[in-house]
């Protein structure tokens, strides 16, 4: 089924400023709360929010096989269940409907009172009911950065980093959508020199830029998804920050991994962008030499051409750029770790997140973390107001972009941002 | 509030055989699934199942604040999310209706044909729906005994065990009931003494004999549960064995954690024994030397007496009894796991599952996993046909059971039983 949501010539009949991450090209998926405290799923294009539950109720919807209540719902992942064929037809539905020829909702103002929101008055939910969130570690310049800083300079990445996408299972339960802050974590550190651990505010709090991308139902729990077929069970991306605790991390961290130095938040933005609308912007990734094993092996372009930024804003400063890196540096594409995830039989449901790990480039302003922008500290970064940064500050606000763009049209993901709090006070 | 329920004088108008897990005294949740295909929300007594939907619809709990469909679920979550004062509460009803002085439900036979089952009529289902799984590593025998064996001999436990409650998050997605077969996982392997990894089915499978509790709603983000706490927001306890291939393992864990060595299968006993009921089992947990730090300080006993044993059984043979082992030998109680757990301000939302991680006492015949029993494979086991493991062989069955045992009364989990099939053939 051609895509025609994705007609870069289309024009909508809303205003959609230049420069947009979000024009009719894009129709990403979200749920958020209207001024009256009613949920339901939407989809953004320029600075409105449109709401597909009432789009629904006024039959905008007729002919394309759904549940009555498909889009009155608090999360995307019976909608996700559907399967790829369904958002795709939803999408171009929606193209449709706000295409600047089509006079259906254009036209009717009683319509488009129920339907349309400006941005600012509705307040973006998690999407998402997560099941499952597994983060991968599938940046080679990433992964080599840290090797050096926390282990052995001359045999940075580990023997198995370049035959497995690496990854771990994460917490589900404290990742929130952008704009939630977050509180500095207490934790067991052990001071530099030390035996004996001591218990605290984390002295080192750090961001990770990454991207993630959401499932759909993929598996009965024994069956595998074959490479050739994993990019159909994945629905779409957020843009992920995987909030990291340093001090704590180096301390647990050994035998079974961070646990507590990640858990306490990984914030996500609140538009899904489909793998559909990400569509022209495919391109290769890094040569994989040696060659992975055959269940990893894949043909054609797997990787996107995703900009990614990171600034900090202390509070009342304007913010600094600190990293310029881009998604088609990752080693690993979201295809082979999905197919590693289930090669041993792990079922994969609808509204699972697979985040890419930590997405650094190859030259120090487009690594993805302040461990490695400011290497361990070694190299703090000034910000406009003056003030000193080895890792992130009480009150700063961390935030995260990401948009494609070629001659024809730009596809974005907004932002994800959060300020860091000192730590909760029990009442 | 008294638990009257756990009253060991009290005898029930059902019978109950000599030696049962489930005396009127125990009183476990779970969730079955009838002849008639209903899913309800039940308890066991002896050899039968009671409906408590059923109950609840002809007003056994009249009195006690609940929501009207609070059994007639899937899950226990909602239950779970009401408190321990409600748990406390039905509980102790359960315990009165069921009581052989009390002729209201024993002498109301129309009542009694839609409120008991036998056991073997219904269908036990997994009794929550699980939104994260964590595994902890609390067995200073097992660390000890793995450390020795994939690291360092002369140094077999690492610096920081004696200080956290070492834990990494696991797959919730395959969490599955007792009975369900699980398939030999296939994956990477690092084949010795070579430096290139192989594709295949994992030939070391193994168990890991655990424990896992259940917990309530505990906090909001950002908020920790005190150690005084703790036990307030864990509703139960089930049995837990951990499937785990050791090769697998053994090649992809550094540095992450184990991924696909674990999240292939993890399989639970079916009725959650709530805390309250192991009340009489409480015993010392291991001294703790050296102290850890305040936040993990507790006075008092909060392990519990709880004989733990695992059999194999090849196909047509009766089962070998393995290891024989004890909930209380872990040095990290439920409480400090919980507690560490939450102190950076991780959220736990009802339902959420805790596991032990694998419970080995001091000597050999109490280790609670293949690698441990058989070193390695260095000590392969002979089953009753003659035949001889070194880990888990297709067409296997690892059956564990756990109970309490004093003079007055013995509380028991029934078994967590599954078999091990050849890998997954895809259709």
């Amino acid at each position: 089924m051609p895509i025609t949501a994705n007609n870069p010539d289309r024009k909508s009949w809303l205003q959609v400023p230049e420069n947009s991450d979000f024009p009719i090209q894009n129709i990403p998926f979200g749920v958020f709360l209207t001024k009256e405290h009613v949920v339901t799923i939407g989809t953004r294009i320029g600075n409105y929010a449109i709401d597909l539950g009432a789009l629904q109720q006024l039959s905008y919807f007729e002919g394309i096989e759904l549940t009555d209540d498909m889009f009155m719902q608090d999360t995307l992942n019976d909608f996700i269940s559907d399967g790829k064929k369904t958002w795709r037809l939803v999408r171009n539905r929606i193209a449709d409907i706000f295409d600047q020829n089509n006079p259906e909702l254009r036209d009717n103002t009683s319509h488009r009172d129920v339907v349309i929101f400006n941005i600012e008055d509705v307040e973006m939910q998690l999407p998402i009911l997560i099941g499952d969130y597994t983060d991968f570690y599938s940046s080679k310049e990433h992964a080599t950065n840290v090797g050096k800083m926390f282990r052995d300079p001359d045999n940075a990445l580990l023997p198995n980093w370049v035959h497995i996408p690496v990854g771990y299972h994460g917490r589900s339960s404290t990742i929130i959508p952008s704009g939630i802050p977050v509180h500095r974590p207490m934790g067991q550190t052990l001071p530099n020199g030390e035996t004996q651990p001591v218990f605290g505010p984390s002295r080192l709090v750090d961001f990770e830029l990454e991207t993630a991308f959401i499932t759909t139902d993929a598996n009965i729990m024994g069956e595998n998804i074959p490479i050739e077929e994993a990019e159909e069970y994945i629905f779409g991306m957020v843009l992920l920050n995987d909030w990291s605790a340093r001090d704590i991390q180096k301390w647990e961290y050994v035998p079974l991994g961070p646990f507590l130095a990640k858990n306490f938040a990984s914030s996500i933005s609140p538009w899904i962008v489909t793998l559909d609308a990400l569509e022209p912007f495919r391109t290769s990734s890094p040569v994989q030499e040696p060659k992975p094993l055959a269940y990893l092996q894949q043909e054609g372009d797997h990787a996107f051409d995703i900009n990614l930024e990171v600034t900090i804003a202390p509070e009342n400063v304007a913010p600094t750029l600190l990293s310029k890196s881009n998604f088609k540096y990752m080693y690993w594409t979201m295809s082979q770790q999905l197919t590693h995830h289930t090669v041993n039989g792990c079922r994969v449901n609808s509204g699972d997140m697979m985040g890419s790990g930590t997405i650094s480039g190859s030259t120090p302003d487009s690594f993805g973390s302040m461990l490695e922008l400011t290497w361990g500290g070694k190299n703090p970064i000034t910000m406009k107001d003056g003030t000193e940064r080895k890792f992130i500050n009480d009150g700063d606000t961390v935030t995260m972009t990401g948009y494609c763009q070629n001659d024809l049209v730009r596809i974005g993901f907004g932002e994800v941002s959060s300020k860091l709090l000192p730590p909760f006070v029990r009442k």
